[in-house]
This record gives C-alpha cells, sequence and structure tokens, in this order.
C-alpha cells in the first residue's frame, strides 16, 4: 500500500515537471512531440499562454447539421474553424493555426468511433481520415486556466497534475438536423463559494472557450442531473474541499456524446480526440479572449 | 350562449379581415398605423413578406450581460441589433431598420415592468424611455410563418385570428453575469406528426428568428416542464387536433420573463413590446434566412 502511494506521488511529481517544460514551449513545438508520438496524454498546462481546441471529425453530410448545432449551442460547442472536405492541413480561420499542422496526427491521442461506439484509440489517424471527412475545431476550457492562474484561482487538476474532471449530464442541447436529444458535457473546477464571483467575471471574458461556468454548487451539480462527483465519466479523479462548491463549465466532449447519441444515425467512421488531449493552437489566450 | 358565439365569430371574422389588409401592407406604413395607435394587438400575418422584431429595453448598466446572455443562448434570444444609450431613433445594424422609426410608438403596445413586476400596459413609451436606457431588438418566429404558409403548413393560430400561444418552461438558458436561473419561453404550433420534418427543414434556415424547434411531441411538452398546454402564460388559446402533436420553439418573449426572474437585481423601469406586438422591419423574411 505504502509502495503504491510512494509510485503514485513519484509519477504525479514527474507528470507535473514535463507539464511546467512544456507549459514554456511554443504551440508548434508542442505539437511535433505529439505528431512523434512523445506526449500522448492530457495537455493541461501545455504551451500556458496558448488557446488549445477540441476536434470532431465527421462524414461530410453531417457538416450542416453540425455547423447548426454549434452555432444554436455555443456554450457547450464553440466552433473555432474547420477544414475543406478531405484536408487536415488547412483551417477557414488563420487566426487560430498558421503554422505547419497535420490535425491527423497533432492532438495528444484520437478516438475513432463507429455507430456511436468507441472502436479504439491511437495516437494518430493517418488511415482514418477519409477524403470524404472535414474537421471541426472546438473551443477549449484550458484556454483560461492561465488567467485563472494568474489571479490566485490555480484549477485543482493543475495542482494535482491531473486532467480535467468531465461529466455527461442530462441538460438538452438545441437539436439540429440529426443532432436531436442530445445533452451538454461539463469540466468541473472546484472553488470557494466566495471566489465564485471573481470565477465567472474571468471566464465569461472567454466566449470562444465556453466563457463563464453553467451552474455551480451541489444543487447546481443536481440540476445538470450528475449523480455522483466522485465518479467523473472522463478525465482527471476530482478532489473537492469541504469548504468549496463545484463550478461547471460547458465542454468541448459534447460532440463526442453527442455522436454516441446518435448511434443509428451517423453512418461511417468518426473521429475525435481524447478527453482533455487537446490540439495547441497558435493563438494566444489573449487573442482568443477578445474574439466574439 | 348564441349571442356570444356569434359576437366572437364576428370578431374573428373582422380580426381575419384586418390582418388580410395588413398583410400588404409596407413595414413603415404599419408602423406608422401602430404610432398612431390605430393598431394595438398581435401582428402574427402583417407584412407577410417582412420579418418582425421583440423588444426589450434596459438601463443601460445591464447591457453588457443581456448582450452577453443572447450570445450564450441565441436560439430564445438571437439579438438583431441594439440603440446607442437614450436614442430610440437609432440601431447598429441597418439591415433590419432603415426607414424612419421611433422605437418608444412603432410597436402596438408595450410593458413597463418594476422590479421585476409588470407595472403597466401602454400603446407608446414616450415617458418612459429615458436617456439611460438602452433598446435590444430580438428576432421573432413570426418572421418564418410566410414561408410555412406558403408550404402548406399554415399556423393554427393564422387561421383562427389569435396570437401564437405561448408558455413558460423549466429550461434553463446559461447564465450571463447578472442574469442566473433564467428559463425559456416558447411559442407553439400544432402540427402532424409527419409534416413535422419539413417544419423543422423549413424553420431551420431562419437562425436569426429562433431556427427550427427545440422540441415536439407530447413528451417534448413535458421535457420543457409545461403542465397544461390548454394554458398558455402568453399570447392566443390553442386548438390541437386528435392528429396532431405540439411543436415549440425558442420564443422572444424570453427577454421579458428573464426580467421578471431578476426581482431584486435590476433597478429602474424595463420596457418591453407585449406577447405577440411586434416590429416589422424593413429586413424582408427572404433577406434574414440568410443571415448568419
Amino acid at each position: 500500500m505504502v509502495r503504491k502511494c510512494d509510485y503514485m506521488i513519484r509519477e504525479q511529481m514527474s507528470q507535473k515537471l514535463k507539464m511546467a517544460e512544456y507549459a514554456q514551449l511554443e504551440p508548434y513545438q508542442f505539437r511535433q512531440l505529439c505528431r512523434d508520438a512523445k506526449h500522448t496524454s492530457h495537455t493541461s498546462g501545455a504551451c500556458e499562454k496558448y488557446a488549445q481546441a477540441n476536434l470532431i471529425v465527421l462524414p461530410k453530410e453531417y457538416a450542416n447539421d453540425f455547423i447548426n448545432l454549434c452555432l444554436r449551442n455555443p456554450v457547450p460547442c464553440p466552433l473555432l474553424c474547420e477544414t475543406p472536405v478531405g484536408d487536415p492541413f488547412t483551417v477557414d480561420d488563420s487566426r487560430y493555426l498558421q503554422k505547419g499542422f497535420d490535425l491527423r496526427t497533432d492532438f495528444p491521442s484520437y478516438n475513432i468511433y463507429e455507430n456511436g461506439e468507441l472502436r479504439l484509440t491511437k495516437t494518430d489517424v493517418m488511415d482514418e481520415w477519409s477524403s470524404n471527412h472535414i474537421g471541426f475545431l472546438i473551443g477549449c476550457s484550458h484556454s483560461f486556466e492561465h488567467e485563472l492562474c494568474e489571479n490566485g484561482l490555480i484549477p485543482r487538476h493543475l495542482t494535482l497534475g491531473r486532467g480535467v474532471p468531465v461529466y455527461k449530464t442530462t441538460k438538452n442541447l438545441d437539436p439540429a438536423g440529426v443532432f436531436i436529444n442530445c445533452t451538454y458535457v461539463v469540466s468541473m473546477r472546484p472553488y470557494k463559494p466566495e471566489d465564485v464571483p471573481k470565477v465567472r467575471k474571468i471566464t465569461s471574458r472567454f466566449r470562444k472557450t465556453h466563457g463563464e461556468p453553467i451552474h455551480w454548487g451541489y444543487d447546481g451539480a443536481e440540476r445538470l442531473g450528475i449523480p455522483d462527483l466522485k465518479r467523473p465519466d472522463f478525465g482527471g479523479q476530482p478532489v473537492i474541499h469541504d469548504n468549496e462548491i463545484p463550478v461547471f463549465w460547458g465542454c468541448g466532449v459534447t460532440p463526442q456524446l453527442v455522436v454516441m447519441q446518435q448511434k443509428e444515425k451517423i453512418r461511417g467512421p468518426v473521429i475525435s480526440h481524447t478527453t482533455g488531449a487537446m490540439l495547441t493552437l497558435d493563438i494566444t489566450s489573449e487573442h482568443i479572449k477578445r474574439l466574439g
């Protein structure tokens, strides 16, 4: 038991040391690490002054409905940009990505879904991204964590060297085309109740990366239909102190849940990042927070 | 009893005749009728080829939070444009309104709220719109009714010469600043289940005027927390045939409910239109549906 504990602390320390180093990298350098499969896990704290993005890659016939879904539900699904059909080297808004990138390799790891079921997880999707696929980048709440830290509001999972805890909820998205009866996914960071107004204010400016929290408190968890905070559906294990409450933000894992919830409707493979393992963008957090 | 029935049918006929005449007017002509208090009730079917708008007028200190609320919840609150502080003659997007208008007089009727309570209803707000107020125009689902009619899907309330039935729901908006724990308001039009896909497709194109329905069916009513469809909270009395189901759209009455739900927080008078009694805009429905 003592040994296991020692091992866990060593793991945690080594993860935190690695992240301290990654925090200073330029986004294209960090993308190269992912491309070479030298980093294959979560990216909280990487390239700390830059924004990060979620990924969903859909067969082109679902693109219009998905764009509509994002425009109708910008809090869980803030759409940043998209690729042309079959082209993982280009996005339609160069504010987010400028230097050489390949969306098939530059995330630490990927999920591949078929008929709404997770088929496998890989560190690249060279074989899966077909000439029929369109990739969408969705804003990520990692993008406001540096500013929270600078204001003395360090998210707990960064202190612990873990990914942010992520939960499924019962809150419905407003439907769009084939995407019906979809529900929000949320990320959770614990804070003292007296810090919530400051946390809300800081994150409200990041409209393109989920903005301010959608619920907070244990009653908020109940309204979101989260049955047990100790059991997140994705991401790292939470630690909430007695003098803290959970605070919930819209989360870019939502599109993955959307795909899983449309089992019979979406034909052909769908690709996503794995929870917490994001793409580092060339846009700074300071810049992304000024975008409408 | 027969007399009352006769009277109601005559009223209904006269209302429908008036609307047939109003359907052909240019928006500025209809605004003049409202300015002169010659039309003071609902506007379903007026200037049939043009879009219509909801109104909310807030003290300027709540403007930023309200804009954020709209951007986060574009389905119930699709923000079209706003006025400068204290200026009801100007909006910041001339696609919607070009010809001489006065937002204090050009709606058929107005509600005035104080501390979240409806204080009075008037046909103009010349005395209430102060130098501290900002007006916001919100898209209205009347804007897609002409296209539904052209496709043989005439909304029931138009056949009946009534306003569209409108309901409060328990679905939460994503909060923004002072606007916390607010809920959606929805409009309802009954359709046959087999017509719902066509109704969804037609209205999905109108992103700036609530887009496609958010729920449908009696189970949809339940998910929205509507306890009794026979008792709408605003608008006209519904008639749903046995072979039809209710179909629900986000509704621009939502900001009024938001104001009522923030009793203690919003100081100073708030002005809105009355339910169903909208402003006719200079933009056609055909044009507004091409806007993102």
